[in-house]
């Protein structure tokens, strides 16, 4: 049994999704595991994971559109804005989501259905450099 | 340290929550493993996975409706509807859930809670046979 | 390649976010393992498991704030109110946040952001201990 890491800079150049699916599927590739688990680890509380469709393109505004409508931005709702009214919102949509993900590998490939692919979602407005940690394990 | 890996069909008739607890606890005690990690992974962008109460099933119910209330099917809010109004709001409960499951195996078995069932959570209204992959590591 | 496994009893005194991210660093570093995965799962359906800003005590009651706007007490909305009007908003809450998290570990540690606290969200209004299975594979 092997294991391998690394920190994945991904970058957002504004609020929303942005696929890295390739970025990690070709890092699992060059790893030449066969059979094992990958892990994918979000270093940030302004940011999140999210597995979604990586077809249509109206699903990301949409989804867009919907954490802007139950979490908006909005000063007179909430205590914290340290760094601007995204702040607390942007610490709302990373709860209602995901900071890692687990993805089994078999065949040396993570086993993601035909339409999901791998999103940084971004909730600052913004530009930003994130760091994503992955893992994987397995022979 | 060992590997077992199966891709799990599970059916689910109508939109909702479906138990396949035992379906997964009897594939993880035939593998024999003591101590390990279970992952368990949904292969789609409109059906996720969920632990819940197993006990009660009004609190299926009520999920149910929650989910409707927060993401409902109303074609004037999406722009993405290729496969009908409960397309989006399909998406929109799988980015609020999750699509994988990790959990501890002790004494060779998962470490669930008494209370604790695993859930698909089909959000499409026709019956779809959807693809779980499972992972486990251990010894 | 090693495993570790432990059961850690966490207390919260109220409803909220209680952050018990020293007690899982000071068991993994005791584990003497360099390299690995760390799984935190929670084994219960009415508290859930949250990575969150761990510097502004402010974005701990807005967090609480959302979640009772999102997950209202309020007996009319809900079938399931057998342990009180808190029980059906805390399976909501739980639902919408995770019950485990995966943490790859680099240089011996949990590759947590400088941000990123390991927090216990407990749903119910009444103090508890809750149960937290950790598991850690690596070498």
């Amino acid at each position: 049994m092997r294991q391998f890491t690394v920190l994945l800079p991904v970058c957002a150049r504004k609020r929303g999704l942005h696929d890295f699916t390739s970025e990690v599927r070709d890092w699992v590739e060059r790893q030449g595991i066969r059979t094992g688990l990958l892990t994918i680890f979000c270093r940030h509380t302004s940011a999140s994971l999210l597995i979604q469709e990586n077809a249509a393109p109206e699903v990301r505004a949409d989804l867009e559109a919907f954490f802007e409508h139950i979490a908006p931005e909005d000063p007179e709702r909430y205590a914290h804005d340290d760094e601007g009214p995204d702040d607390m919102p942007a610490h709302l949509r990373t709860a209602l989501t995901q900071v890692q993900l687990c993805i089994p590998v078999m065949d040396g490939r993570p086993v993601l259905g035909t339409w999901q692919g791998i999103y940084l979602f971004e909730h600052r407005r913004r530009p930003h450099e994130r760091e994503i940690a992955l893992h994987l394990i397995g022979e």
